[in-house]
């Protein structure tokens, strides 16, 4: 392999991405920042407008080191979107309650991930194209093929964001109680109350047409999986299709 | 009752919190915007530092229509805090993901909350002492009697911050597939699959005392109830618990 191929495995350590507060629980391997990101659906993205930071709530999805999300035109931040527009795209899961002996030492386990990128529109009909099957195959493997086509009309109401991660770090806590040595004495119950966020029963449209029952490529959706564990499965997969596609392209 | 008293039960609607994309999902009423809050215990936060945002995880809890957060500081927005930040928190669940027959109309449904204000730091040594019981109390009721005491110096390693909600909007979907009319003859599996965020078995300790068991004051906590429906039981029961020692008091 020539050296000059040779990727860093990590994103930049820089005064805005590094983790100040419990640093031992950062890291900014391209690895964890990934896991994190590829566990979820949904994130928040900050961005400001005449000095007023916003935390909109939007779905989104990656490809490599770039971070997707998409809108309306109609949408606030498209409407005032600017060129080189700084972000921050944060992702969390929240995974468990930490019920310490003291009020100090409650806690919560949790992955979250922060990206920080410049946002820009992505314009070219290609890339957007790719970009408007890339949100539904990125959930559903190979969905896009099986629905009616997109229309153009509707490739011009919808506007798509791309956001190369410049930085990026993860911070996680997965752990049991930590309480002080000397506070194990104390006669209080203390434990960890986990969460998890599951996929529940489908709940098919009562339009279907007749003898259309669900396909079997969404099978990995199935009752009681939790949801991260189908999210990571489903962009590997979708990795591995589209590597497919660029090598027999 | 006095008609000076009588008090709007909607927050302002206001350039910044207006909702402009799929208007017919948003309010404005307290209700709406406290049942979203109410619901959740992991919240992001918006907020620039020279003219770059983050978007920061963090635990929250409220008090009428002031929002709390604490943090430690070393954190990096306290060590930026400048007094009248404006700031911007939002909460968001997941309730479900919405396959259409076009990607176009694929969706999700879910309950989000953006709240509009002004952070400040809460110094007054009385109102933190009475915020540090609150976030322990919130969510585990009459918790705080059982524990170590907080000594004086955890109380100076932490820094609470409140907000004001100025202005919020709450922004809803929850229904079932919503395709273009003529789409529905369109041989594709729609529906909806739903997800929720459920607890697990408590895990102990393993340093419990022993005798010491769960205490039926956390029975709310139970495995297998959503986390939302216990959040909102658990501020109703923390905001008469506070109504009545106001009463008493």
């Amino acid at each position: 392999m020539d050296s000059a191929q040779t990727i860093s495995d990590s994103f930049p350590i820089t005064a805005r991405n590094r983790v100040k507060r419990l640093h031992e629980r950062g890291s900014y391997d391209h690895a964890s920042v990934y896991a994190v990101l590829d566990a979820g659906i949904l994130c928040h993205v900050a961005y400001s407008i005449d000095g007023q930071p916003y935390c909109t709530p939007t779905i989104y999805w990656r490809e490599g080191d770039v971070l997707y999300w998409h809108g309306s035109s109609a949408s606030r931040m498209l409407r005032h979107f600017k060129p080189g527009m700084p972000a921050c795209l944060t992702v969390s899961h929240l995974d468990g309650l930490v019920l310490a002996r003291s009020g100090f030492n409650h806690s919560a386990n949790y992955r979250s991930a922060m990206c920080f990128g410049t946002a820009r529109i992505i314009d070219d009909p290609k890339e957007k194209a790719v970009a408007l099957d890339a949100v539904v195959n990125r959930l559903y493997r190979g969905r896009s093929e099986d629905l009616r086509p997109i229309t153009a009309q509707e490739v011009k109401a919808t506007t798509v964001i791309g956001m190369r991660i410049d930085d990026a770090s993860a911070k996680v806590r997965a752990k049991g109680v930590g309480d002080n040595e000397e506070d194990y004495d104390h006669p209080a119950w203390a434990g960890v109350i986990p969460v998890r966020t599951v996929i529940g029963d489908e709940e098919p449209c009562p339009r279907l047409l007749p003898h259309i029952s669900r396909p079997d490529k969404l099978s990995a959706y199935s009752s009681g999986r939790t949801l991260d564990e189908v999210l990571v499965e489903a962009q590997h997969l979708y990795e591995s299709d589209v590597d497919r596609e660029t090598a027999s392209g």
